[in-house]
């Protein structure tokens, strides 16, 4: 027993913060969790009930499948103050106010990168470990940028050229075809090897912008924006590498003018894979080790096929990411930790209780569709449905003399609790002609009342399975 | 005549930006211009009619001051793409325009940092170097960047006591005593020794920012506020470095908690001059080559006293900051090439033409008031009255039958011209009990009407005097 209070004291005297940082990865004493999703998946609510279930770990019986907590070695969790100081905090607190107040409300999302550390005090049952510290800290650096980051990192494996062809030809479909027009019609008027104003390449980056904008527009819900900052420039706002597009057509003859549009943008096009794209990968993405992407299946049913196939084509996308950061250049220059991978379909009590397995198997599906053979090596993907707050109750009603389960609670533009049966969700992916108006519509519900504030649990549903697929293994 | 055209052969064939960016400044063919200037001093009215002066600099004679422009040497002038794709673009265009249309505008301010690259043809009269390459092009990049920035440099030199004890004393004096109130009544129930609840610094440091805002306000129109990233947090917002604030009392006890207010607050302090002052020092400051900083010292007349007075000291902390630049560590560590630094009170026009010498003294007043015996090695300091845009005419009126000066123009308020006489500059800096209500209350104008926009001149006065000041030794 003399050596772990030796340790702690050296430990304790470092001055150091970051030396005492990389001395608790070393023992494994530290997760990264990095948690993300297109926009409006819910990561902000997701994050809050997260840490707030492993605050309130030691208080009830919520989290049975979570098992450091389930078998009784939880000693205590505390949130720290993260030694990164330059980096955002996750707003916790504001969030579980807003969530717990007397007329919940959804918290306000996040833009941007943010974190936050817990730490979390355990029982270890490594028999040899148990000699030395049998008290032990991991320490879980959750972390929450946008989706939209993410689907910037195929860029890194690809030409501009390539990269236009890409858009070139999603944009032959619908609503892209439409959405598109205006910055198409633009293009079609341009000669891209020819010499170039820096109005016209103002005008072409602007009506590109524009065109994602109206993509990520929640009526027509595209996942698929590239390059994820031009819909989020924060800082970079006006900087050169925020000003590009792709081109419809590639230069055919061999000359060209030295400053015309296509190289200009094509260099462009580089400098923000540069400074934006492997700035991303370098200083966060590769010092990951767990991930989980949270996916609103339910909204995209609702808007239909092209909102639907556009959101597979995203996760497929942020799939061959990870097994491309596996086994790319980029790996091989800066590493890349994550080992496991969580998909997590959102709002799973938005559907009745028995849908579940449908949600997952959904999820699923949409993943392998592309994917049957890839075989990602070291890296542990799973499906879940999951709800980070639940905010509906299982109820019954009568159809045609039979019972038939449906869910109670509070729609978002109301003040009165409903009962309704929410839809079906498919077992296999419907055909596009099955995609008729109105087919599905998922409801919307208001948070749940919670009697009282932070001493309270939150309701949830999987978010221990969750938990344990993401850092179980770390206890 | 062989070797210019091989060297130039061999500079074009170099694909690498960033090598024919050093290589352009080995043969001293670039010069880093950085604008700053307090908020609301007219960076952006600065740098858009510089600019404009420039690029018309064949067109007319209104440059007699700037040597290269009257002695028949210029060839030409271009905007160029700036090869730092990452930093923000100064906004000529829309700035230019605002200017220039039918209704002119005053320019959209800036916030944070952008550039703009202006290159100059001109033919040399160094009778060497005329002999090789006989027309020479010079890169002037203009940096624009926010005052506060430049005063966070004092800061590398203050640890968290001392940085805490000086503002301590300001807030004694009015109007920061009574602005400061809630924040310092909230301070004096800490216990800055004890252990603190993440609330506790959060609420503290809120009020601490909420206090520079209200300094910052048109009513008081403060100068010194420091951390200057607290009212501009920009991509920053929610990081712990931007949470902190000073104490007012040290504590006098040695032991305190290992997480104390005091100890934490320091370690964020340390972490804002790492993270923020330092990179913005490396980054930025320290490749500067020339420094223009722009003071509007009749809005500081108009307020008052304590305006004038604070004003005062943040203008002699900036030239500190340079001379520190010069002899202290960090100069030694990343090095400072300014030269030459040249402080401007813009609005020369909303003055009589007379009171011009009167605006220029009273300025280097200001700043030799604490600095009379400051010697900058290397850095030749020089103080000038200009206008970026001359919105006023000189005119003539009666006074008890005498001719008078005054001057013509439209005041921001109004669509009609009207004649003023506007006051007159002290000689010398009043008394603090001459500042009576009125006792200053110059005017603000319209920007005048140009007949057609970019092909015009822009009326300035002695824009060609700083040009010639900054840059003029470069050709």
């Amino acid at each position: 027993m003399e050596v772990p209070e030796q340790a702690n004291k050296w430990l304790s005297q470092l001055s150091k913060a970051n030396l005492k940082e990389r001395l608790n990865r070393t023992f494994d004493r530290q997760v990264k969790l990095a948690v993300t999703g297109l926009s409006r998946s819910g990561k902000t609510v997701f994050i809050t009930s997260l840490v707030h279930q492993l605050l309130h770990g030691l208080e009830g019986s919520h989290l049975p499948f979570f098992h450091i907590v389930s078998s009784g070695r939880l000693q205590g969790t505390k949130l720290m103050h993260h030694p990164d100081m330059h980096i955002p905090a996750f707003r916790y607190d504001p969030s579980i106010e807003q969530l717990c107040q007397e007329s919940p409300l959804w918290p306000e999302p996040t833009s941007g990168l943010s974190q936050i550390r817990v730490a979390i005090r355990y029982q270890t049952d490594n028999a040899l470990v148990k000699k030395v510290n049998p008290v032990n800290t991991l320490f879980v650096d959750i972390v929450d940028y946008p989706g939209e980051w993410l689907l910037d990192l195929p860029l890194l494996e690809l030409s501009y050229e390539d990269w236009s062809m890409q858009i070139a030809d999603m944009c032959q479909h619908e609503p892209r075809l439409s959405l598109s027009k205006d910055w198409r019609e633009f293009m079609a008027q341009q000669d891209v090897t020819g010499q170039v104003t820096d109005e016209t390449l103002r005008k072409a980056s602007e009506l590109y912008t524009e065109f994602l904008h109206r993509c990520k527009d929640r009526q027509y819900n595209m996942s698929l924006l590239q390059p994820g900052r031009f819909t989020m420039p924060g800082d970079l706002k006006g900087a050169p590498l925020l000003e590009f597009c792709p081109v419809l057509e590639l230069p055919s003859g061999t000359t060209q003018a030295a400053e015309s549009f296509f190289l200009i943008m094509k260099k462009r096009y580089e400098s923000y894979k540069e400074h934006v794209v492997k700035k991303f990968y370098t200083e966060h993405f590769s010092s990951f080790d767990r991930q989980i992407v949270l996916v609103d299946m339910l909204r995209a049913f609702n808007i239909g096929h092209a909102s639907f196939t556009d959101m597979r084509e995203a996760l497929n996308m942020v799939l061959r990411s990870f097994e491309y950061g596996k086994t790319g250049l980029m790996n091989k220059l800066f590493g890349l930790k994550i080992d496991r991978l969580l998909f997590a379909a959102t709002k799973a009590d938005h559907v009745t209780p028995n849908q579940l397995p449908n949600l997952e198997r959904f999820l699923q599906q949409m993943l392998t569709q592309s994917y049957n053979d890839v075989i990602f090596e070291g890296v542990t993907t799973e499906t879940l449905a999951l709800s980070s707050v639940k905010c509906t109750q299982a109820a019954h009603t009568q159809f045609q003399g039979q019972k038939i389960s449906c869910i109670k609670g509070v729609p978002l533009d109301s003040n009165q609790p409903i009962a309704l049966f929410p839809g079906e969700v498919p077992t296999d992916i419907p055909l596009p002609e099955e995609w008729v108006d109105g087919r599905f519509n998922f409801v919307e519900f208001k948070p749940p009342r919670l009697t009282n504030g932070n001493g309270n649990r939150i309701p949830h549903i999987r978010l221990d399975r969750a938990l344990e697929f993401l850092i179980g293994d770390k206890f």
